[in-house]
């Protein structure tokens, strides 16, 4: 039996729509492939900036990934190791992901190809999607995504889109908006059906993918 | 008296979206600022591809620019150098402009910095901003924009954005969407209340920022 | 026994650096996984513009993808529809792919999701890896690659990168330089030891993640 | 006379390359231009996560732009509305700015056109260049600088590339690398010929524009 899990990562330091279209990413991959999914929320979590000393390619890396910081990325790193498929989801901060999702991207050095332990390669060939949502209708979205497909290629990932048959909204991933509440309302992604629709298909390729590659890996 | 000119180039193959914007972008700045306008149609020039030979750098340039083809260039390369500020309105075609306006910034190497003759940065410090139409809601409008932006700064031109009060929808430029109708529909622009709004505003912040710049360059 | 196709396809107008970058992609697949490859040449092809007419979702497509034109994409079709994974090698043009290789891309529009007939989704699933080489070092080389990989992402493809061990180049593709010539020399990519590298290193990961997904899918 | 001044902003957790490749272009802007330069170095900032509470466009802004934190910010949104340029220089990290450089650009919300008091539209045409180092050769120097031309471009700023003559290395800014010691060495950037001698011109060009536009602003 198949035993794979998505683990969707949340990067709002508000428990608010980008919660919902997570939620919804992962109970329909969840409900309609059977398989399992975890969540972690960046705002409950203390992560420190990456001090770009290059100490987890240099030194003997074992029980720890980092060298340098004992906080809550000691806890995440065995999840990712441990995981088939990830799900970024993050508002648009400035035409990118929030502060919070790149201080976490920015730790996950350790986990490189220049790793030398434990945690080398250890995002290697597992599938990676977006979801996002942002006050504009145009408003970063598309570029927000492909920051993050950056990340995911830097780690050897395999990346995926939306394939939703008819109205993608948007083809790099699940970009959904708040438009014309600008982010102000807290439920505003209820009312954005493409949006809604989009998360589901995303969770459902994230899915469908790992299950392609995830036998033969 | 200033006498500044924009130059809007459309891409799209067909007679519609993209000519609606292009038209509401420049007769905003027309009847609002006073300046002048000019519109080029790709689909009504013969032009060929760049040839990649690089014979516009290391030949002697004088009366053409290009050293090869004698196509509708010819008549586009002088407009190009007179004009204070472009807008380069599009559809989106894969995340991008359409061929057409590929075809036609290829065709501008011989205006770079590298050329040796009169045509040596004839954009230098002209004004660019673009507008674009995409079939899906973020359907590739923010990428297609950054991927002129490259080109304008290819030529040491400078880049505006959309400075729209309230509702910028985006803010790297105008984007437009025909969603849901997905392009098929020849007036879909015309429902689009937020590209139309930013078509208008990109228009304005042109000519604002050609008045800014014109008299000191 | 595995059965499995890369189509490489150059996009360069000219005989030189990019033929040889996916010369060496394919030959290391080949000989290190006995994957078949084939190779295209736009340069030798005649392929109109897209017009943007829809006809290809709306009508009823059968022997031919695109409704409109008889030209050389009719003998492309069926090797995409037919190929396992894509590998895309062009110039930088303006910071994205030269002009023939949008207009490739824009001519497979009936290939996408919307289609009805035959021809429908037929790049789904595919793997994609692209090369490309620019005449600066940071000359767009890295806009370039994330351009093709819009496209297959439009597609429903799954996008690798580079995953060479030690010394990636870039990590999104394969990204050569002719620099310090800038394009004029022919054979400016055989001095490139890292472009040569990675193209290698291109042409082995699709091979590998074709192997992963194509006995699934 | 002109009081010009332009404000360096690093986002380094390190005091290496990136101080030393700001310092080439400010100094080259103020030995050539004349202008004024000032530096912040944000390793020695405490700056709070932006907590997306929008109450800096709902409340009443007056003393303070940003109306929850107390911390480094409170110095830093007064130099950024009294500049004319801004040049930001980041390493990069994952194919963007470093998680530093993300939080203070998170933290401009209130500089928006959204605000209500004296901070409203603060860094309105001002004029913003990129400088960026990375550990790769194609490592993401030109996806980190457009995404920060994105953040310019949401503060309605005037973006400009590096119109070095021949040898720009890159079109968008300045890009420099660390290769072939992948960022371990504290000096490598000064071996970087292409990546000083973009600095510099970036510093240039940031100052040419701002003198453009400036007097009309």
């Amino acid at each position: 039996m198949d035993d794979f899990k998505i683990l969707g990562i949340s990067g709002s330091p508000r428990k608010a729509n980008t919660d919902f279209l997570l939620d919804l990413a992962l109970q329909s991959a969840e409900e309609q492939t059977g398989i399992q999914t975890e969540r972690i929320y960046l705002r409950e979590k203390e992560i420190k900036y990456c001090s770009g000393c290059f100490k987890c390619f240099n030194e003997n890396q074992n029980e720890y990934a980092c060298q340098v910081w004992r906080d809550s990325m000691d806890e995440i790193y065995p999840k990712l190791k441990e995981c088939h498929g990830l799900i970024i989801v993050t508002p648009v901060y400035f035409g990118s992901t929030t502060a919070q999702i790149k201080t976490f991207m920015d730790r996950t050095e350790p986990l490189l190809r220049y790793a030398q332990g434990q945690w080398k390669s250890a995002l290697r060939n597992k599938v990676g999607g977006v979801i996002t949502i942002g006050g504009n209708r145009n408003g970063g979205q598309e570029t927000t995504i492909q920051s993050v497909h950056h990340f995911f290629l830097i780690h050897d990932m395999i990346v995926v889109g939306n394939p939703a048959d008819s109205s993608p909204g948007c083809y790099l991933g699940a970009a959904a908006t708040t438009y014309p509440q600008r982010g102000r309302v807290k439920d505003a992604a209820k009312e954005d059906e493409l949006g809604i629709r989009a998360s589901k298909m995303l969770g459902l390729r994230v899915a469908e993918v790992i299950k392609l590659v995830g036998n033969n890996s």
